[in-house]
C-alpha cells in the first residue's frame, strides 16, 4: 500500500517507519523541519521518501492523520482533497496544554475529523498505545502474543485497510464497532497514558482482550 | 474481611459470591426480593448471608457500590453511615436506559459518589468488565496469566484494600491513581462492554495491559 504520512512526530514518525519496514509505500510529511523528515526515510531503510502534506497524501491508498489537534484544519489545507482515501486516524482531541480532551462524551475527535473529510471515510486507530511500544510490539511479532488495537470506523473496506495496517504493525485488530466508539476509545488512550507515563513499569504498554469462559 | 454488597444484581450477586468462596465474610443486600438475597448466600457456599442495606454496611470493611446509578441515593439513605468504610464502586454513571454516561470528562461517577460519602473513601473498582468473565477469571487464576483490572482512588490504604478484593477476585490489580482517572475509566469499561456485547466473540470479556520493551 501506499500510505501518507501527516504528521511526522512520535507516533506518526514510529508508525511511518514501520509501514515501510513492513513493505509498504510511505511519504513522511509535516514534520518541524524538512531535514527530520528526509531522515527518518533514511533511518527506515525502506520504501519511504519526504515529502508535503500534498505529496503524502497524493496516489495514497491510506493517510495517517498523525497532528496534535491543534494542526488538524492546517494540515488539511495543505494536504488538499483526501477524497477517497482511507483516513487513519491518531490524534487525540486534546487541549493546547495536552492535558485534557476538548470533545468528549456527546461526540470524539474521529467524528469531527470525519465531519472535516466528508468524501473520505476515517477510522480511528493507533490512538490507545503509546509511541514507545510501537518497535517493541514490531519486533516481538513472530515471538510472542500480539497485543490488541482497537480500531473503529462507519466504512467495512476503510476498516479492512486500517485492519492490515494494524496487523502489519505486529497488533491484533480489534473491530470495535462504528466511528462512534471512538467517545470511548479516546478516553481509553488517555488511561493508558496515565499507566504508561504515571505509573510504574514504564512507558512501553500495550493491552491485549482475552476471553476466560467458566 | 468483611464485606457488604449494596446492590446483588449481576455484578454484586457476582462478586459477592466470588468474595465468599476467596474466604470473606460477606452481606448481600438490595435486590429485588430478600428471597433472590438469600439463594445468592446459600449458593455462594461461603460464610455469606442477606440483609439489609444498613447490616450490609454494618461493621464492614468494605461495601461494594453495585446498584444502578438512579439507585445510589435510595441504597445510601438505607445503607445509613459509611463513615470510614471502604466504598468500592463498580456503578457507572448510565442513564435510565443504559445507553450513556451522564456524568463524564469533566467529573465522573466515581467522583460524584465520593462527594456523597465524604467521610468514606472511594476506589472505583471492578466497572471495567462484564459480570460474565468473572466466573471464568476467578476459576482460571491458578491455571493462567491473571487478567488486569484497573483501579483508582484518593486513599492508598483504601486503595489497597480495593487491591486485595481485586486479587482475590482473581485479578492482577493496576492502580491507575487518582480517583479523578474514573475519568478514563468509566468510558472504557463502556469500550469493554462493546466488545463483550456487541461485536463478536463472546461477552466473556476481559484485558491485560502488558510492555513490549525494544
Amino acid at each position: 500500500m501506499r500510505v501518507g504520512i501527516l504528521g511526522s512526530g512520535l507516533m506518526g514518525g514510529k508508525l511511518g517507519t514501520i509501514f515501510a519496514r513492513a513493505g509498504h509505500e510511505v511519504v513522511f510529511s509535516y514534520a518541524r523541519t524538512s531535514e527530520k523528515l528526509k531522515k527518518l526515510a533514511l533511518d527506515s531503510q525502506g520504501n519511504a521518501r519526504a515529502g508535503t502534506p500534498g505529496e503524502a497524501a497524493k496516489d495514497a491508498d491510506a493517510v495517517l492523520m498523525a497532528v496534535h489537534w491543534s494542526r488538524i484544519d492546517d494540515v488539511l489545507k495543505q494536504a488538499g482533497g483526501l477524497s477517497g482515501k482511507v483516513v487513519v486516524t491518531c490524534s487525540l482531541p486534546m487541549d493546547s496544554g495536552n492535558t485534557k480532551l476538548i470533545i468528549a462524551n456527546t461526540s470524539s475527535g474521529a467524528e469531527e475529523l470525519a465531519k472535516k473529510v466528508t468524501r473520505a471515510p476515517v477510522v480511528s486507530a493507533f490512538n490507545t498505545v503509546p509511541s514507545e511500544c510501537l518497535f517493541g510490539v514490531f519486533e516481538a511479532k513472530r515471538k510472542s502474543t500480539r497485543p490488541s488495537l482497537v480500531h473503529c470506523g462507519d466504512d467495512q473496506s476503510a476498516k479492512d485497510v486500517a485492519a492490515k495496517l494494524i496487523h502489519d504493525a505486529g497488533f491484533d485488530p480489534v473491530d470495535a464497532g462504528p466511528l462512534r466508539i471512538a467517545r470511548y476509545t479516546e478516553p481509553f488512550a488517555l488511561l493508558v497514558a496515565q499507566l504508561a507515563y504515571e505509573q510504574e513499569g514504564g512507558p512501553e504498554l500495550a493491552y491485549r482482550f482475552e476471553r476466560f469462559k467458566k
